[in-house]
């Protein structure tokens, strides 16, 4: 394998953790690399210990999206004293009066459903909300959780995400970019 | 709402944290009380740390499944030093040679499907593996992922759940047991 750039971009290192990142094979165009935080505590907590200086001042709650920045946020929460509203990709049994929100997919006319529980949504109204990420790429999904956020009643504080991967013009915080592609 | 106890069941006290648990009606049968870790940082650490010290000597690693009990493993791998690798619901895109492990559903001929991205199952091969659920009930769940343990080239150490909600016979680890159907 060859790379695009003379560094290996395929190894981050967060606080005093090193990962040398997977690389997922992307039809015949490259590959990217892939973040896992999932099954990594390691890494999850120095992430969010990196996190917390970027919280910005005055927020009240964050609010993030199931499933792999689940941990980040749960760690983040711990760490910083604020509590934390997770959004769904599958309707519950046990929601009551949940927010419902599309989102635009990766597919030409296939879109994602998000699923805020409606006491979970209680807890952000009239709150400044962050939200949470573990990686911001076009920013789709970013903005479908503010929009979550004012549908609850909240106002959204800002955007943080471990990596920015891809362009976008959110006003994120984030630790560091990562390539959205390596070429083959 | 008339209870079956002059206690009330549906509050939990885990260290210092204490919760009012949701009562989610189900059919006309009654109501079950619902556990949420997701989204509560305070009880998930609280349950993470009564929970270490029943980690059964010379374990290795620990094996939980997404979502609910995910950032209460995360929090036990990072209390106790511990990895822990995580059985998806859904085939995601970037897994390699992934376990795949069928479990029966509650709903007769319906079954639920495991996945378990193959880099990970490696981490288990030849290791002491403790499965980990916020709550077990049936065991259905608890021996689909033992057998996936099995299959990854581990061994089953152990059972822990914070949890026990109704009968099985699994020799497990638990902090309390709660009721699993409330009458209305």
């Amino acid at each position: 394998m060859t790379t695009s750039t003379g560094a290996n971009p395929y190894q981050i290192t967060v606080g005093s953790v090193t990962r040398q990142l997977r690389l997922v094979p992307v039809g015949q165009m490259g590959f990217v690399p892939l973040i896992e935080f999932i099954g990594d505590s390691e890494l999850t907590k120095a992430a969010a210990q990196a996190l917390v200086p970027l919280i910005p001042e005055g927020t009240e709650a964050l609010l993030t999206v199931v499933t792999n920045a689940l941990p980040l946020t749960h760690e983040l929460s711990d760490l910083s004293g604020l509590p934390y509203q997770v959004a769904r990709k599958k309707r519950r049994t046990y929601m009551q009066n949940p927010l419902i929100q599309e989102m635009p997919g990766l597919t030409l006319g296939v879109s994602e459903t998000l699923w805020l529980d409606g006491p979970h949504a209680e807890r952000l109204s009239g709150k400044k909300v962050v939200i949470v990420q573990d990686v911001i790429a076009t920013g789709s999904m970013a903005m479908a959780l503010a929009r979550l956020t004012e549908r609850a009643g909240g106002t959204v504080h800002g955007y943080l995400a471990a990596f920015k991967q891809g362009e976008n013009t959110l006003p994120m915080q984030y630790l560091q970019e990562l390539p959205k592609w390596v070429q083959s």
